[in-house]
């Protein structure tokens, strides 16, 4: 790895996308640096010993927790086991969603916020009973065939009681997918236990009961709890989003090249775990990459490369065999107006032009993600609904749980 | 063409876009219809028999005003002798713009709008000085590498000295390439006149001083003025837009696929004409249709639907081996709002990742088209600066003018 890699050449495309935008050079050469960055710099994967030892077994040189990795053999590691495309089950089967490139695109609403603003511009925090209305929302809404996770932020309620009261709220308030916990490797375990009994259909390759976010941590590292879950999620054979979440010039380079060969490198090492600890289990490759002001200390949602790096990174992911996550809405706006509106509207026809095929953050997003606006997430899921949804139709009512199911479902978010 | 053309299996892919989005065989069933639309049912003519007897001698079955033309024959004049790309030669040779795939895409102001909205948020009629201080902005602006024309309506003046009160405006408040004037073939050719004389270069192919804008009338119509304004500018060999600019279920289909046909089958015919009258006009495809409401009885710019039309304009306009134009801010919205944002974001968004060459109404667009918002042309050009301009440098102010051509430019204007 002497060789010394010029990225001249790259991103002085004239055009954003154009539908035949990305090079295969560029991509080759994205690659070949990451490969680079794998090698001579390796990635650190902390507190761990699971995860250290597991790379050793493949002959990765490890000193503490840094690991020296080769990009070819993750590459090929991803190729050869992860399902190019896989199936969501949802409680009701009609929902079910395939998630690859020959299926219609899945919309899930905004993750992570912790306050509302209501429908008549009023604010407050995030608590149960408008959890499960948000829920109960994301279901009526015929684009959104996902219903997410965290939504909003359940105040109210204990941090350890929040990822089984979610989790009921999604069984509860929809009978379409949802997304699961991360929140702890016992957390997400419960989660999927839960789900796979409500769902209650029989194990098959390619298929799983809910789709999980695990995020690197940026530069070029991966945190204890995070391991941890893939782990246990990959070993439950279920659905597993690799994001490197980037903010351009605090966690990654500044420029768009060096954000992308950074994250590429994160994300293809997660991916090769989940496929190492249990191959076959499902897989989306994402990254996600804003500026960060330097000026305000605040990231730039809704900053334009952000739209190019969304570009870039569907190409990325299609050329590991598996489906790619997009970012919808996003937007530095603290309101829903004129910025808000462009902001999100041209994040989202990136990724929606890009061919992602998982958009995230699709409906709702305000105020840089500290908050889910229910006056947005109602137009952006019409817009969804109006370019994307084939047939536009009312959503019944969810199928209700048996009463039993119920029953021992409530026994175990007790516990 | 006694087939029956099928439809089927056309849109009913389950992705907007996405890089690869559009099938070949797609646009092969889109040209073979309109292929069956020309010949069959033909397009009306109107009120010109030089047209007519053009069509005659190529060997077109005329019956009064109504032609009937053999689509493969238009594809090859047009492939034959249409430049691929073109130069847009400005009185500054530094800001001559290249129009065409390998180009950086360009940028032009929005076309058209009577009225004004004031960065006071004030509302008046378009006037004289406002127009000059608009072509001025524009020329500041890094991002609109063309400077447009009727960026709003000169209400203050004449009507039939309006064309030569434009022109004055973007050679002295500009040094960029502006779009010339279809008001009438007289107007056209004395403001082909003036700017020649203000650029003052040696005539060369595929170069050309001004870029104007030649819509059909849909459904399958050309009117007497569109056909002799289209014959003056091809003869002047300056650059000729042919759009077909369409409400669907108004004047074109209510149908995506039943809009784009009858639009290629409109532009093909009129940009056929254009390398008929003389071969090598540089000339730019154009499809821009919306959804035209039956309850309000007005245009819905800015849906989604109007997005998937600029995606399949492009690749349509590709396989002519001509530029393509694209369509920038649009909305419905009468503020600038959330509304105008998401509409306005993501009609640009669609516009540049599709790959277009030329995009109009890139900044300023508000109120249906009815009004130029100076709020919204800055942050419009400010995004696309920020996203699309290679250097963003303040532009210098435009060169000043010769001034026994200013003496004489102010001379023709007053005849």
């Amino acid at each position: 790895m002497g060789e010394t890699l010029s990225l001249d050449g790259l991103f002085t495309s004239t055009r954003l996308g154009s539908l035949a935008p990305v090079d295969k050079d560029e991509l080759d050469q994205i690659e070949r640096a990451a490969d680079k960055v794998l090698a001579d710099v390796g990635l650190r994967f902390e507190s761990d010993p699971e995860t250290l030892d597991l790379w050793r077994e493949h002959g990765m040189r490890v000193k503490v927790d840094r690991v020296h990795l080769d990009g070819a053999w993750l590459r090929s590691v991803v190729r050869t086991t992860a399902p190019p495309e896989f199936r969501l089950r949802a409680r009701n089967p009609n929902h079910d969603t395939v998630v690859g490139a020959s299926a219609p695109t899945v919309f899930a609403p905004v993750y992570g916020a912790p306050n509302l603003q209501l429908a008549d511009q009023r604010r407050c925090m995030g608590s149960l009973e408008e959890y499960r209305k948000l829920v109960a929302r994301a279901h009526q809404s015929p684009a959104l065939s996902n219903t997410g996770h965290m939504i909003c932020v359940i105040n109210d309620i204990s941090e350890a009681a929040r990822p089984v009261r979610m989790a009921l709220a999604h069984l509860e308030c929809s009978d379409k997918p949802f997304m699961g916990c991360t929140a702890s490797p016992d957390a997400a375990r419960t989660v999927i236990d839960m789900t796979k009994l409500a769902v209650d259909r029989p194990e098959r390759p390619a298929e799983c009961e809910l789709l999980h976010l695990i995020n690197s941590s940026p530069p070029l590292t991966y945190k204890e709890n995070t391991l941890r879950c893939l782990r246990t999620i990959a070993r439950h054979r279920q659905g597993v989003m690799v994001t490197s979440y980037m903010m351009m010039g605090a966690t990654s380079p500044v420029t768009i090249a060096g954000t992308l060969i950074q994250g590429y490198a994160e994300a293809l090492a997660g991916l090769a775990l989940t496929q190492l600890w249990s191959p076959g289990t499902p897989v989306i490759f994402g990254l996600f990459a804003f500026p960060f002001s330097m000026r305000s200390m605040l990231p730039a949602f809704g900053d334009p490369v952000s739209q190019l790096v969304q570009l870039y990174s569907v190409q990325l992911g299609r050329r590991l065999g598996v489906p790619v996550r997009g970012d919808g809405g996003v937007t530095s706006s603290n309101a829903d107006d004129a910025q808000a509106g462009y902001e999100g509207g041209r994040t989202t026809s990136a990724a929606t032009i890009s061919g992602a095929d998982f958009v995230l953050h699709a409906a709702g997003w305000l105020e840089r993600g500290r908050c889910v606006s229910i006056g947005k997430f109602e137009r952006e899921a019409q817009a969804m609904a109006k370019m994307h949804a084939r047939a536009i139709e009312p959503v019944p009512p969810p199928i209700p749980l048996d009463h039993s199911i119920a029953a021992e479902l409530h026994r175990r978010a007790s516990l």
